[in-house]
């Protein structure tokens, strides 16, 4: 229904002017726009943290205002939601309205583990620090920045660099004179990295002032080869929180030691029986609800190009996991990480103790078929497979004394997959448009998570993904950075779009 | 040789003190010792913050000076190296020589998880603060002082009790007008909780000094059951911190999860090789080497109370290790405890990362017959043979492009197991004096450690301990406490000992 209905609107499209060269412009404005993205970047915007999300949002309308953009906060209602900001560029005329998403809000922060500085006060340094990147001050002067240099900060690539380079898109359009090529709505959401858990109920409320044909999405990173990337599908996600007991007080472990379990060793032992050796997942019926790709779409993966060796140079390792099938086609697959684990203490700090907890985050990502509620449940039944009581909460004494194995597992807001065909109207101008602006890698699934589940559930519409930033970006962990060379290319494929057929 | 010497000196030794009775006095004067007690524990005492451990030092110098006892440092030489505190109370005509040994460093702290208070700021309590304890002010009056009362603060009971013990009886004793029935030697050691890296050549050094029949080492906590306990024999102890390596910087799991290896899960399933489901240690020749008790030995270990289902309750555990056997039996065999692991973050601070490093903290246990270092090695070849190449330190970029899987390996400095036989005089001589004063408890071995061994080869000299502190105490642990009834205990049996025939 959806590419129907799209099909007939491109018909019926009268001439759209020609893709802007903006480079040039963007090139002569660096300066201005370093500077005004270094500013963003100084709001802590951990999601959650939501007096400090609102003062991102505000920031935002501020910069939306002053290019004539109409914005406004978007709320749920509830006051523990982010809003969203919300801006606008309507074409008279046009036939055709998109949007087009990033988001604000950023994955947690460690202060701590940041080498580069502290994780909202921007540096910018000449290249990757851990390749002796050195601290630079902000240049006053275009011509001086080097497409080389990288910003230090959280959010830098992951994504206000998809809110910059929407934003900085529209001053280049404006400076030449040239307008989109549809009616152009901007949804910046500010609780994606919290799993985005009321956006359904957000684009619920704001259907009307959100109708479009579609969406499109600049969040996560190139392809390693470098190229930009063309994403028609997500992976969903969902995370699970585990604990596992031990006694109520730590315990010595001389005094106690091979008598009292150890919570450390049970959860190792309930990891251990997750995977298998090659990686693997050794829940039942994981990989059962898994919608094959179509014939093309595994062509398009077959002909990502192959940067698994220089990868692994590159990271330190030996060896993959998956028994020596590619990155490219692995993602296409649900999997389960192991994103921390803890019990007590290590290294100076550790002592001989039997701990009484120990935890573990887990993130399972999805792909089309699999629906996370149900993934979940598998996952349960293994822990329960493996001698655990499983509960939703902390047992009590009673419990304890019950049951000699409880875990407590506590999932995320999680949502499903989501893939546009590569035969959708969408999909093929999009391709179209940015392949001349470095966008050359097409991707079924990308292997990271967007919400685009909650689009097609709820507005009925399909999206397609634009991911630009460098794929070294420490994107969720601690000295995130952005390629500056990556983020003018980021505006010039933004503007691309805007001036798409 | 030691057997024969001590039981000649027996023979030959004159009348000698009966015990001294001083509850009486400990009673009048609760309210003293407890102030002077609280300022000892201020000072913070983590083993190897050597300028904290020199100011434990020159206090506990002071508290002798106080008490005529000729106080002195003991150094190695090394300014690494924590001094010991040395004193004595030399009787004319004594024909014995007997060293009192207590420690005065402490376990390493996380501030963060202490709810009673800062571990250095001495909190009282109505009773145990997880059953409702109270904070009280220090009390003026001794009468006022309640017995189940209890002190949080690192070192409450491990071990500053030991050294407030020795110290406050030999003020009970002068004020009796009693003295030792030995020639009294105080050695308090400064880093014991380090794993005593010097205690081998301070003795050496100081050998003159220290010459003696027999060590009486006052650490540990009571029996469960409420009784003191006499403790022939210690476990060794090693310290062993593992890393298990990832990608060189952390990444998304969405993009690189199944396929970069996760140290985590790599760890987890690393320590779940190293036991099996009963608690066994599966590392090949783990038991090998111990030595067998003695007939009498296993008697006494059977005589021990059986408190494990009183145990289980209190710490709500529905089931414990070793297939069911008693606590008693466990802590005779050698053991495998992971006192903590850790890699990135859980919980709130939880990200969907794979993380870089996966850390563990390892203590293994040792009896008689063990070797701490063919202990390691064991554990080492373990290690290879689940695939790791094993490092002693971090593994070069060259390094982890070669091996698909490394293990970093440290051994701290460990020592063995020492046990004096329940026949050796100065055995019967402190179970006889101690007997009547709660000590009713006779442990051929406790589960903790100290380095009885290192006196035995250092000094050839034989030690007996006295556990005496209460067994709840959060030891090693956040919220360690002492109850006061067991310090009041402690230095009525500390003066026991003093006049012991």
């Amino acid at each position: 229904m959806i590419r129907a209905r799209w099909a007939s609107l491109l018909l019926l499209l009268p001439t759209v002017p020609a893709s802007a060269q903006v480079m040039p412009w963007i090139e002569a404005n660096r300066a201005r726009i370093l500077a005004d993205y270094v500013e963003l970047l100084t709001i802590p915007n951990v999601a959650g943290d939501i007096p400090n999300i609102r003062r991102n949002a505000d920031h935002i309308v501020g910069m939306m205002r002053a290019r004539g953009l109409s914005p406004r906060l978007l709320e749920t209602g509830d006051p523990s939601a982010a809003p969203a900001v919300y801006g606008e560029w309507l074409v008279p005329g046009a036939t055709r309205t998109l949007v087009l998403y990033a988001h604000y809000d950023g994955q947690p922060v460690a202060p701590e583990d940041w080498k580069s500085g502290p994780p909202f006060t921007p540096v910018l340094r000449s290249e990757r620090m851990d390749k002796g990147g050195e601290v630079l001050e902000l240049p006053s002067e275009s011509a001086a920045i080097r497409p080389e240099w990288r910003l230090y900060a959280r959010s830098a690539s992951d994504d206000k660099a998809g809110v910059m380079a929407i934003i900085a898109a529209v001053d280049a359009l404006k400076a030449a004179g040239k307008r989109p090529s549809f009616n152009l709505k901007i949804f910046l959401e500010g609780e994606e990295e919290a799993g985005s858990p009321n956006l359904a109920a957000m684009l619920a409320k704001h259907r009307e002032l959100l109708r479009s044909d579609g969406w499109v999405i600049f969040d996560g990173p190139d392809h390693p080869s470098g190229a930009g990337q063309v994403v028609l599908g997500v992976r969903g996600v969902v995370g699970v929180d585990l604990a596992i007991y031990g006694p109520v007080r730590p315990l010595h472990s001389g005094h106690y030691g091979n008598w009292a379990p150890n919570p450390a060793m049970m959860l190792s032992r309930l990891l251990a029986s997750m995977k298998d050796e090659k990686g693997r997942v050794a829940v039942a019926g994981f990989y059962d609800d898994v919608v094959p790709l179509t014939d093309r779409e595994r062509k398009a993966v077959e002909a990502v190009p192959s940067v698994d060796d220089r990868l692994r140079e590159d990271l330190g390792l030996a060896a993959t996991e998956g028994d020596g099938r590619s990155l490219a086609a692995l993602i296409q697959e649900p999997s389960l990480n192991v994103g921390g684990i803890r019990s007590a203490d290590v290294g100076e700090s550790g002592r001989n103790v039997i701990p009484t907890i120990a935890e573990a985050r887990l993130d399972l990502r999805l792909v089309m078929g699999n629906d996370h509620v149900r993934q979940v449940q598998k996952l349960v039944r293994h822990i329960e497979g493996q001698g655990y009581k499983v509960l939703d909460r902390a047992p009590t004494m009673a419990e304890r004394r019950q049951w000699p194995m409880i875990a407590t597992v506590k999932a995320g807001s999680g949502y499903n997959a989501e893939r546009t065909s590569l035969d959708a109207p969408l999909a093929t101008s999009v391709i179209a448009a940015t392949r001349d602006h470095g966008a050359t890698v097409i991707l079924p699934t990308m292997g990271g998570s967007l919400p685009l589940f909650v689009l097609r559930e709820t507005l009925a519409v399909p999206s397609v993904g634009l991911a630009l930033a460098n794929h070294d970006n420490n994107q969720h962990a601690e000295d995130e950075n952005l390629r500056l060379g990556h983020l003018w290319r980021a505006i010039d494929v933004a503007a691309a779009v805007m001036t798409m057929r």
